[in-house]
């Protein structure tokens, strides 16, 4: 089957998933379970098919870690779908209800976007989540993953996609594309895919965005401040310096430059870079922080750089408007922070600094969907539409109007003798 | 000043500008209504000469009946002014709750989306009413009107931009493009410009659409249908056949075909043929239709035309399905309407069709911002994500998290000891 023709029968397919039941839906992610325990042996068998490949390829060593799907990943994609059937149903929520007059009665319901294409770089158990998640929120699915994971996202889509059917789910809802020309092609398919979820890293996603006109729900840069202002408790700004950059150094999360407001860089660059010493941070100043402290000078592209690494830019700034217009600059508007003992400063930057997430007093790594509280995360985002920071599955759905009347007829409520609307929320 | 200055000046105004009070962006907008009435001579006198010029360059009628910006007009701009008003301020909305973890609180709150490029043709009113929206929900605009209206839309952005910075609104928070190679340039610029909204043609609108990576929030074609169900009232869908059509033909919400079942199609073509002769409406009717009622043959193209005309295509259909999976396939995802006395079969008709808007036993004419009770519409969409049918407000805006802790990192809640989250609604 071509492309066209999987995005033909996924376009098929979306109608009848999104109207699924949900105890449907649960049983086939609990299928999904079993048929990841059956199949277990030759998962790994297929999985270790693409290592051997990979290693022979000369692949590099983080490339070959992301690939390894072995017993290990397959019991945390079990107890990932295992929360998921916990979860409430996403479809069919009334958003809002509106008398509009006497019998004629509308209502928002959330319903499923449609059909979403994943295009994803390795790392073959984003296959299981990506796809559970649109099974759960009535998605038909377009998935195409790396050549290099071809075995392993074989047998993983079959499992998948044969588990739904057994539970009621359409033949078609779920499509594995596998050549090089299918992205491409699935970037052309605004007739067909509503929305694309990229997996990888920054130059992949940032390569899709602009390459479709298909929406893309995603991050390309993580590029996280963390402001330490002029009023701020200095041994709380260090743990969350430390803890913004150390945590976990390669995440979009992770913070990657620092600001400091110049009434205490003098006490606190000091501190910190005997910290950063310890955890074998590399420092990048600006001038003025190396009037301070020992450390190599940043340069322009310091400031837009994403580093993933044990690396940090730090200018000292002379104000919280200076700090402000920084991020706002420099910064990608995923997750940004400010350490001040000042309420009104706080707020201050919270509404004028132009990011997904901004935090006061608390790392930067809590910006996350299990962290906040949403139960699955379909991804970050830094879209100024739809769906904006952690994203759960509410980034899958959208409403529709449903308008109910008895005969209701729009000439009535025009001209002379118009009805009046009654607008009454019920 | 060249397009690439105006954005940057706009992306610099909409920082200030989304966090401008509710009583002073009211302010602003009665501003507006005072510049509209003080100047009110000098705006008639611009849209004049660009009547006159069009007149000279043999602008088609409908053009010019859109080009004038009169008394009247200048009098419905400012009661659209006042409405908008009275709604509530839509930045600073708490959307969600949640605690995390004592003292680590996570607030979901309305703000706006940034910079929103409006380009529209001819008609001026366009220009006052989605700067204002623009201005209400507290988002900088870039304008481009149709050259044919340049005099007029000149003398609006100037009342509008002066009138709002008058109330405390940032210096650049409007821009007005005017040449030519400023759609290409408006369309090419995803670094400043976060959604566009165009307002025209559905030609017009699909070129837009096509021709950038930008979100675009709108619809073009508007291909409504009315199925007439087995089980209808005929009287009814007599009624709701006649309102979706004729009511007002030159709209995106006017249906375009209908589907009978074959169980009526005997008994209500003919009634139908009667009142729509009555009406001088147009019928294309397929073979079944041809059948019972003497009418022109329907061609493959009438499935998918939108007339918006007294033109109506007809198609006699053997079941639900039929007609949903006709809709699905030539509708345009606008407002699709069901007559029907069967509770099931309208449910299932609104949970299948994949539409905005999916209406049972009332016209499709009432798809609309106002009908429905929202207040304002910015317009109404087709799309998949964001915001869909009718939209207020709510499609210029999205929200940001904030996280608001005392000191919280991340790493304890991770590893042997972990904290746990709480995450407690709020």
């Amino acid at each position: 089957m071509d492309t066209t023709q999987q995005a033909q029968h996924a376009g098929k397919a979306k109608i009848l998933l999104g109207t699924l039941g949900h105890e449907a839906k649960n049983r086939a992610l609990d299928n999904i379970i079993q048929g990841l325990q059956a199949k277990r042996q030759a998962i790994v068998a297929a999985n270790q098919a693409d290592l051997d490949l990979a290693a022979k390829e000369n692949l590099a060593a983080p490339l070959l870690k992301r690939l390894k799907f072995d017993d290990q990943k397959i019991e945390e994609a079990c107890e990932g779908l295992a929360s998921l059937i916990k979860l409430e149903d996403p479809v069919g929520r009334i958003l809002d209800a509106t008398e509009l007059d006497e019998g004629l009665e509308l209502f928002k319901v959330s319903c499923p976007i449609g059909v979403i294409g994943v295009i994803f770089e390795s790392r073959p158990d984003a296959l299981v989540q990506i796809a559970s998640l649109c099974l759960k929120s009535g998605n038909a699915v377009l998935l195409k993953g790396g050549r290099e994971a071809a075995n392993t996202n074989r047998i993983l889509a079959d499992i998948i996609d044969s588990a739904a059917v057994r539970a009621g789910a359409p033949e078609g809802w779920l499509g594995l594309m596998e050549t090089r020309s299918d992205v491409e092609d699935l970037l052309g398919m605004s007739g067909y895919v509503d929305l694309i979820v990229p997996r990888g890293s920054n130059a992949f996603v940032r390569h899709i965005m602009q390459h479709t006109t298909i929406p893309v729900l995603g991050h390309a840069d993580g590029i996280c401040h963390v402001y330490v202002d002029g009023d701020a408790d200095l041994d709380m700004a260090l743990r969350i310096a430390l803890d913004s950059k150390c945590q976990y150094v390669a995440v979009c999360n992770a913070a990657e430059t620092l600001l400091v407001h110049q009434d205490t860089a003098r006490t606190f660059l000091p501190r910190l870079k005997e910290r950063f010493d310890e955890k074998g941070v590399e420092i990048r100043g600006c001038e003025r922080t190396a009037a301070v402290i020992d450390v190599a000078a940043a340069v322009e592209a310091d400031w837009a750089t994403e580093y993933l690494d044990l690396i940090i830019s730090i200018k000292v700034v002379d104000s919280l408007t200076e700090a402000v217009d920084h991020i706002n600059r420099y910064g990608s508007g995923h997750t940004d922070v400010i350490v001040t003992g000042n309420r009104e400063k706080a707020m201050r930057f919270m509404e004028q600094v132009d990011s997904a997430d901004v935090f006061v007093n608390c790392s930067s790594r809590f910006s996350d969907g299990f962290r906040f509280g949403l139960g699955a995360e379909v991804g970050i985002s830094t879209n100024k539409i739809h769906a904006r920071g952690p994203v759960g599955l509410e980034g899958l759905m959208i409403y529709k109007w449903r308008l109910i009347g008895n005969g209701h007829i729009v000439a009535d409520y025009t001209g002379q003798n118009a009805k009046a609307f009654t607008h009454r929320k019920i």
